[in-house]
């Protein structure tokens, strides 16, 4: 155990259980794991606290020695926000995981931050709500990583941002100070909404430790589509198309362009719902409240897409069956890419309008690098929002390619992954040094001894030369 | 002309064109005007730039000079916000007024921040599209102060508070230095959100210039109806079976308590759609996107309700003209109350389900100290926002019995108007000393000295003896 190491024990020494915390020998591996296969330090110390007061016990022990702290939910993120950097303990949720009983008339419920997505749409659907985010990682990733990366997903056209879910926090600050307001509560301009602080700042100003959730109706109707599209501009086409006719009907629209689809039909447990061969695929979603209608009604508009020549084949779900394999083809995309050796993958968001300029001038590019490159494109393309991956040869030109690409679209390096540790340093190409310097205006405010995720989504620059 | 006020024009000579500076006697008297007929100040000096440029100008001057402003859009809040205080000069937005063309693909309008909200409105429309906000005050209120408090207004259920309507924000901070993140992407977590910042913090933290304003696909039908139901229950039930039947097409679910409908009904300029006597009455509407059949169907599931005893009485809208004139009578409430002398008015929110036993309560409780007293109760019950009006000989105390229950139910003392300089005592009710203390530390990071909207949310405590 290092001198920092022992201070900080015994500091905590009779204010937290022995049980809450785990030292030397007694931190296992996995507050190592990165799902990017990028291994974090070893951490000396790992703090489990079990509530809220716990964390600020932790806090202010910590904020004390100057001791830097990495927050730690299910340890899914995809920027390395949560990864240990040397000389970090570990401050983990993982035994947060409480659960309120949702409030059905006001549709909300109050979590622990350490709960996972699924146990938040499992307790929504068993009060007959439902939750408006779902996202690939729902099994493990918390909410209270959801709200540091302000998590996106596939039905953000419908319900929203996680941003949009969240009716109210309680956060333990760097200095131990506990800020609640759990009022939960649709509308309130009663002050500042401090709330916001702590939603999309990748745990850089607080540790959020309980939320007030917003929950939806449940549909009572579900029913998607997979369909294979003639080009980009009939994805945009018949995303219009929907919307005009469809209205709020609409809960998801997410796209798969060639060759992505082609290339992973062969690890796909169940048979391809359409041939391969199509430039561009589209799974699309409604959710509606007349279930002997919906379905005939969002079948009736893509034939009227089918006829207009913006759709060249569709496959509309039946059956609940049916509905979960269409899905299950979207959920395929993962692990075909993640069982990819030496590919880099991004997440970005672009103007629609520029969306067709930047895929064409990147691929050239690309390839102009790498001839033998393999590009793969999907996303949520209702939200502007892009994942690009690519193998090849030349993983750091790509990425300069990719960001500069987006830069000058007009896009975003993170639609909804966060910037974390691996990608601070494209942040300056999208954000001015004014927009940086009022970044660092606030973490200076609210954590003035850098000692809460320290050194994610920025650096607090310049570098202090005493230090 | 004081001292102060000498040593700011001379500060602001050759940098501010001569236009946009009034001085001394060419100071009209409209910028003392308040709503609320608390008149302001009259301000020495008033700066009325035409772009973010000469704002940051007017700011970077009244920063080095320690010169405290006050910032006006509308001058339409009912917080006092725009109030002037002795010692401020004013940074009037009323000159830029620009609207962008919008965006009919991405839905989305940029514009500067001195535009009404009608104007946003009318841009959006004669493109094909909706704003998704819509209060009373749509032909004075701007797009700066529409942010500055977070506006809410009738559409909240559907479409969420101004808060979800801004894709992004430029705003000129305290020093002068300028802040744009105006990309309006949908979905960008590159860094953190800065926009966030200036919603709902009544300029306190910066003064914004333009917005990029999220838009919605015009609906294609609309229909409303006014119903009389028999209790505060049937309401609730009534909001229960329409978000059950008709699921997202709700777009507004306004109530009206008696005695208040009945009292109105004389100065009403058209005849009351239904007869006086019920103890609610509800105006509800749904926005749809099939003309044919979404009146029908709305009548449908209101007939149920009249079925099963939770609506006495109901009239819905056959056309554009009767879908008006039941929108006329909502908005026949506020010339009504306004009309009234020594009327004290709150907007608060609550907690659905302690509601009504906060409504019992507090007219008891006002009844004890004035038995004469007239209570008028309306607003926005999806929203659990009520506007609670009360003509009595005791208003003080009235105002602290409001308050005091909305506390102890849980609710805010500010749903939507802000807290100002009016209800800044009332704040500690419902925040805590941590997160008042929290909201002075971002006031004090981005306006140090203290000069923007000084005073208007809380004060700077404890008050520096030196200053």
């Amino acid at each position: 155990m290092s001198l920092e190491g022992d201070r900080l024990l015994s500091e905590l020494n009779g204010k937290l259980d022995a049980g809450d915390i785990l030292a030397g020998p007694a931190v296992d591996e996995r507050y190592r794991d990165d799902p990017d296969g990028k291994l974090g330090a070893l951490p000396e110390i790992v703090l489990r606290p079990r509530d809220t007061e716990g964390v600020a016990i932790a806090m202010a022990a910590c904020n004390r020695l100057g001791q830097p702290v990495v927050v730690q939910g299910g340890r899914t993120g995809l920027a390395g926000s949560a990864r240990v950097q040397p000389g970090e303990i570990v401050l983990s949720l993982e035994r947060m995981t409480g659960l309120g009983i949702p409030d059905r008339e006001a549709a909300t419920i109050t979590v622990q931050a350490g709960a996972t997505m699924q146990a938040v749409q499992e307790a929504a659907d068993n009060a007959g709500l439902m939750f408006g985010v779902d996202i690939g990682a729902r099994g493990s990733a918390t909410v209270g990583g959801n709200i540091a990366t302000n998590a996106g997903g596939i039905r953000v056209l419908r319900y929203g941002m996680y941003r949009a879910q969240v009716l109210g926090l309680e956060a333990v600050l760097a200095d131990g100070s506990v800020l609640t307001s759990l009022k939960g509560l649709p509308k309130d301009n009663s002050g500042y909404d401090l709330n916001q602080l702590f939603i999309g700042t990748e745990g850089t100003l607080g540790v959020v430790t309980r939320a007030a959730l917003r929950l939806h109706p449940k549909p009572l109707s579900e029913v998607n589509a997979f369909c294979a599209l003639p080009s980009f501009e009939a994805a945009i086409a018949l995303l219009g198309l929907l919307r005009q006719k469809l209205g709020p009907l609409l809960s998801a629209y997410e796209v798969n362009f060639a060759p992505l689809y082609d290339d992973m039909i062969p690890s796909m447990a169940a048979p391809a719902p359409l041939p391969a061969g199509s430039p561009v695929y589209v799974l699309t979603e409604i959710q509606g409240n007349e279930p002997d209608r919906d379905g005939e009604r969002f079948a009736e508009v893509l034939m009227q897409a089918v006829e207009d020549g913006i759709v060249s084949d569709v496959v509309v779900s039946q059956s609940p069956r049916e509905f979960h394999a269409l899905w299950a083809v979207r959920e395929s995309v993962n692990p075909f890419l993640f069982a990819m050796k030496g590919l880099i993958g991004v997440d970005v968001s672009l103007p629609l309008a520029r969306m067709q300029a930047f895929l064409a001038q990147t691929e050239t590019a690309i390839r102009a690098i790498d001839a033998g490159a393999n590009i793969y494109v999907f996303g949520h393309l209702g939200d502007g929002n892009l994942h690009y991956q690519v193998r090849t040869v030349e993983p750091s030109a790509a990425y300069d390619i990719i960001y500069r690409g987006v830069a000058a679209a007009g896009g975003g390096v993170s639609a909804e992954h966060g910037i974390g540790l691996d990608k601070k340093r494209w942040l300056p190409l999208v954000r001015s040094d004014a927009e940086l310097a009022a970044m660092r205006r606030l973490k200076t405010a609210f954590d003035p001894n850098n000692i809460l995720n320290r050194g994610r989504v920025f650096d607090i620059a310049p570098p202090d030369p005493s230090a």
